[in-house]
């Protein structure tokens, strides 16, 4: 069974910042969720090259795929391109296809007015790039890497167009609600998760005082069967009067 | 004029899998950045200890502090004592403050009840840790590391009795709001943030329907002096009917 993973790369000195709070990582967890993709890591970085290229250069070692999000822009501050590059030991270099795109777009909206030369470093670009999406806002794929615009509107739009290409199996998911604290059946949860390597057990308590439940146990695997067999011993390890429901997988 | 600097490990792999959305970066950021404290990453990595560990190492090279969130339960998913012990080259010992601490927390909620000795391994820390905040939640500090419990509520309430005593000069932000796009002003803004590499400028369109603006630009540094500077140049910079207003420091 194939596990295909990924990971993302937040651009966001405004989100390290506080001036805005990041709206890719959340959606980009929930879909690749959805798609039967594992998420391994989202890092939030500075709009510095040597911060961007260490994280892309460290998570594509770990994931199948990595995202980033925003820095794609024509101002001083937008080195996601060349942090890319720097990453993959790439040289930089003018992609034909996307300044022709860009002017284009420009003349669209400006009718002859020419686009600044400055604005044309949209288009400098790893070596090797493909320009994949909507050609008038820079999405690109370089060997496992998708560079994407950081406004989530496009994000979610660009994201859209490769991450479905991507997809695995589904994952299948049980959950028990219990009515005592984590210390309680600690015992019983870690002797069902050593039983079981291939499911992921995990334990999640609430503490606020509206909650109607002390803890929900998941568990989740690719394969329904593993799932019930690990639910089922759980369940039989506990007394009755502790679990309040369970639902799935 | 010190630059006290921070990052955020959020152990989560129930972030990942999108089971829940993380609150804990959003709210430290926005903290850090009332402290003048500059928060220089966020990462949202796995229960897993090599990635906790990889994840505190590096950002421990990067940063003065290094806080983490969460997996500090009693449940086997519960490895972030263990992985910032392996991050730091410590071994991992009982603290009997904090297993004094656990017990009588567990008298007081359930009578004469033993607490069950897996619990006990919220009480094994890496060596050299000292036990700070609510003894009753494990918070711990470690070298340059702060080890706070996930649970929103509980992680506001130990982040603020720590983060405070790491706050260094505030910093000050002005924006200006312009009716143009980005690829207009440019080279005009790269050639102002060249002139003054000690300010921070950014650049940030909106795209939406609604936006009463095209890009916000801001210009931020402690030193309101440096910012007013670097603001004027800005503005000389430009045609004035491209600016909408402009506001701060």
């Amino acid at each position: 069974m194939t596990d295909p993973t990924a990971a993302l790369v937040v651009v966001g000195n405004e989100v390290l910042s506080a001036k805005v709070q990041d709206e890719n990582g959340p959606w980009a967890a929930r879909r690749l969720r959805a798609l039967g993709v594992r998420l391994v890591a989202v890092r939030v970085v500075a709009d510095r090259v040597e911060d961007i290229a260490a994280a892309v250069r460290e998570e594509r070692q770990r994931a199948s795929w990595v995202f980033t999000s925003g820095g794609v822009g024509p101002t001083h501050d937008d080195v996601t391109l060349a942090a890319v590059a720097a990453a993959l030991g790439r040289p930089v270099v003018r992609l034909a296809a996307l300044e022709a795109a860009l002017r284009a777009l420009h003349r669209r909206h400006h009718g002859e007015a020419e686009l600044p030369e400055a604005a044309l470093r949209m288009a400098d670009v790893p070596e090797g790039s493909r320009l994949l999406g909507d050609p008038g806002y820079p999405t690109l794929a370089v060997e496992n890497v998708f560079v994407l615009p950081g406004p989530p509107a496009f994000f979610r739009r660009q994201f859209d167009q490769v991450a479905p290409l991507l997809a695995g199996p589904p994952f299948r998911l049980a959950a028990v609600y219990l009515s005592v604290g984590e210390e309680r059946f600690a015992a019983e949860l870690a002797a069902v998760a050593a039983a079981h390597p291939e499911v992921e057990m995990g334990s999640y308590p609430r503490f606020d005082e509206g909650a109607c439940y002390r803890v929900r146990v998941t568990v989740e695997s690719r394969d329904a069967a593993r799932v019930e067999a690990a639910l089922g011993e759980f369940l039989r390890a506990l007394p009755p009067g502790w679990v309040l429901r369970s639902e799935g997988p």
